[in-house]
């Protein structure tokens, strides 16, 4: 398998990218190759900053510009048909790479994707999901994450279906249960959004649904998978990436006062940390777009 | 001051209400008196429960009917004009009391108190809150929380606002930073009812505005209020009731590796219930029905 990586699109591109690269090589040996798309000389000059010098192990191919995070999606994708993101994307359409995998521009990753890959047939709105811990020690992902704020009823069944195809696939989960994340059990609650998703969920053949969820019931792990709007998906996903923060400061004021010295504390917090692993989006990586 | 107490309205009516108005007596003695509102025999047979005979400290005012979870807000209002609900919102409204409190059914509590007391000059949707903790130890208070999901860009205006004066007068905030919740801080991000919102919101005199801000900045308390529709509201409110439960869940599998014996183990789930005070709800008690 080849995987052709986006060399400049993150915060910290290209010196993450590079190293990253590296580190997987390494760690995975013979598992997959990849090729680095994007400025060869930025790319180079990396290299040399580690101390690495002949050939890298990985393949370059060059793409002279840049899609930045502020760069408008739609115009990013016309303006810079020479970036990293266009080249690599056409290179996976291609054939050359089997996945992409960039760290750049959501909007405009999601964007490219759909102009050079095309959408997967049924498909309207190419989605990302994210995934809770639970209760129950398994995952329930939540799609979608904010690649689409403004969504219709029959896009939140296009995600439903595409998560629950993921959960099933990845997640090993056979038929999968698929909720609406909405603001009451009951059939009749929420927006005119839920409502007519709600509908359109129930009559959908092959989906196994099992109707609305509220917010309280995601950490219970009552589905495994979870369909909202993209707007209250990112609102949530945002707000879950501070709970760790949260709780460790809030502890931090009261474990003195339990009677937990500096030590203590400090592998109170440590446990904290690893509790609150399922929340690191830092430690559970990147996501796949689902439906291009 | 007189409060009316809907007797008849929560899970475990009238008990609770019963329990609660004799220790809120007890408790503040001489602060208020209070009436409680429904079915005199119901409220009678707790007291004899309670082993408390005589006159009880507080006053009855009879009605017959209930309002029950289930029951269609407009239609409850309509059908039961001689439940505790509107006989109580009525006594209220003649003067008899200074304020309704029910646990009872929420959009019926909302609906009957536009019908019976009618909406403040200016709002068309009255609206209910909720607060997060956040680093700074001063809460972000969270408005709609759910009692409209449906929601208007004029309308966010009209919680923006109605939480900018209760941020004032109760929690004592000077120019209360206002912001808008959304999925980026950019002035062109989200939605289109976000969008809007957001334009309405500049251009509204006596509004200290700051923007946008996304799901993890209410914790790290940039702003005092945060303005939402009440779907997203409802949901991330009740996702955050279960962070507790979840870390205490999380923690119980972390802190016997991390070296704590069964003791030190439950000191430290007492002192994160205590760091989770903030999100419990049973601890916070109710919220006020603003713009009625």
């Amino acid at each position: 398998m080849n995987l052709v990586l986006d060399a400049m699109g993150g915060d910290f591109a290209p010196g993450h990218e590079v190293e990253g690269a590296l580190m997987a090589l390494r760690l995975a040996p013979g598992r997959f190759t990849i090729d680095l798309v994007g400025q060869p000389e930025a790319i180079r000059a990396e290299l040399d900053r580690m101390g690495i010098s002949g050939e890298p192990p990985f393949g370059i191919v060059p793409a002279s510009q840049v899609v930045s995070m502020h760069d408008h999606p739609a115009q990013a994708v016309k303006a810079k048909p020479d970036s990293s993101l266009v080249v690599g994307l056409k290179y996976h359409a291609e054939g050359k790479a089997d996945a992409f995998i960039s760290t750049g521009n959501t909007g405009a990753v999601m964007t490219a994707s759909v102009f050079i890959l095309g959408r997967l047939p049924g498909v309207s709105r190419p989605t990302v999901f994210t995934f809770f811990p639970t209760v129950t020690g398994s995952n329930v992902l939540i799609v979608d994450a904010g690649a689409n704020v403004d969504s219709k009823p029959e896009h939140l069944v296009q995600f439903a279906q595409m998560g629950a195809i993921y959960a099933g696939c990845v997640f090993g989960k056979a038929a999968p249960r698929v909720a609406l994340l909405n603001v009451g059990s009951e059939p009749g609650k929420g927006t005119e959004l839920a409502k007519e998703a709600h509908a359109l969920l129930s009559a959908r053949p092959g989906l196994n649904f099992i109707g609305n969820i509220e917010g309280r019931d995601l950490i219970r792990g009552t589905a495994d998978v979870a369909v909202c709007d993209g707007f209250t998906g990112n609102i949530l996903l945002k707000f879950a990436e501070t709970i760790e923060p949260f709780i460790s400061y809030a502890l931090a004021a009261e474990l003195p006062e339990a009677g937990f010295d500096e030590d203590a504390a400090a592998r109170v917090q440590a446990a904290l940390h690893r509790a609150c692993r399922g929340f690191d989006y830092e430690a559970q990586g990147g996501v796949p777009l689902l439906g291009v």
